[in-house]
């Protein structure tokens, strides 16, 4: 049995506790979770986005099927379809209206269909503008490593790690493997070849690079120094490690 | 050997064959295939919602959890966190901006969250606006339909059937279990259960239905009646329908 007189002290104490995490919570939100969000998101939208453009143009090929089979890329059918009218776009792939095997469709039909296209259009809009936000981000979280990795390889390995302090925390050779997890289970559990590159395949150096997984320990390496240096708030020697990686890699 | 003096005539008529057949390519799209996009683009629609929805939530709780935790719906909540600040939408939970364990996060970082809280609006509302376009234009193509089933339950039997004319040709029995094709081949093959209902499900009068065998057979029924009227430009009977059917099933 709790002391009567105890009893209001207590209140107080459990009051202040629960004031002073929420207040903890609060102040734990770092730039690292933004980064991390905005990094998740964009498969997503991706992934929105195909499927819409995918049904977009199954629809839109009713109207105009020569136009649509001759542009490959769905931001761009996208945009132009709702900026040019059919004559214009017809023109450009120089065929007439009378040519085409498209159907005269009512303003009512045509309406549905690029009211859809403007969503399509809209979330490779929203695509580009998070891009572009990770990258200032990146550049002002982690500098050295945005140098040596670019902001959005820099944002998916921070969304693998967790936070700027793990991935800190972390040897190369983990880093080198980040994102590649399933195909590391395998190798352990099945004996299958062990994974060379994760997340950082993405990483330009490597996707021109002869030899993968000599580059893949490299540019790895140098985020491994670049993230440590970044999170122990050191100077900025992001273009001497990229210069020295470009070097190696050379 | 084709004659010498007959290849000019062959070139000719193949050209007039090739330009007869384009022309009926062109004159073979009909409202159904415009009706038929439109309802399964709803299901698309729903997903890519959904799936951004959940993210934008995620992202959103660093800033404000409480007041996503109170409410349900990602469109009210995606809608409401477009329009009202954080104090009006805290004060909408009777909670003071000092008691929220959201963080305050820079204005760049929230200018990120509402650009993705835009695009997942915009996509409910493109599902409102399709909705619309759906139950109009279904009125005009098959109002018999239309009158009994509504104009999403009519278009997504359309979508299976494939068009009017082959609604029109297919008994009520089918069109009872159109959209429920697995459980019929489950059934045929490893003797399950029949399936009582496909598509017709989504109908309010079945969904408040006791018995929805029953219910199900006579919804299947009028909607076959009032289809081939429609097909064959028959009368409106509409009404009729709909009442016996409600009378039926009271």
């Amino acid at each position: 049995m709790v002391n009567e007189k105890l009893k209001p002290v207590l209140e107080k104490l459990r009051e202040d506790n629960i004031a002073a995490t929420k207040k903890a919570v609060k102040s734990s939100v770092k730039k690292d979770h933004m980064i991390i969000q905005a990094a998740d998101s964009l498969y997503e939208i991706d992934k929105a986005a195909n499927m819409l453009a995918k049904r977009l143009r199954e629809w839109y090929e009713y109207y105009n099927p020569e136009f649509s089979k001759s542009i490959e890329g769905h931001e761009k059918f996208a945009e132009l379809i709702l900026t040019k009218t059919k004559r214009e776009l017809l023109a450009e792939i120089r065929l007439s209206e009378a040519d085409s095997m498209g159907a005269d469709i009512p303003k009512v039909d045509l309406d549905a269909i690029l009211a859809l296209a403007a969503r399509v259009n809209s979330l490779y809009n929203l695509r580009k503008q998070l891009e572009q936000y990770i990258e200032d981000e990146m550049k002002k979280l982690s500098p050295n490593m945005t140098a040596v990795a670019g902001g959005l390889v820099g944002a998916k390995l921070l969304s693998h790690a967790g936070s700027l302090k793990r991935l800190a925390m972390l040897p190369a050779c983990t880093i080198q493997i980040l994102g590649a997890e399933k195909a590391l289970f395998r190798h352990m559990k099945f004996k299958a070849r062990a994974p060379k590159h994760g997340v950082i395949l993405q990483h330009p150096l490597l996707q021109k690079a002869q030899n993968k997984g000599r580059a893949a320990r490299a540019i790895a390496d140098k985020i491994s120094i670049a993230v440590k240096v970044d999170y122990f708030k050191g100077k900025f020697i992001g273009d001497r490690l990229r210069n020295e990686l470009e070097k190696k890699l050379a």
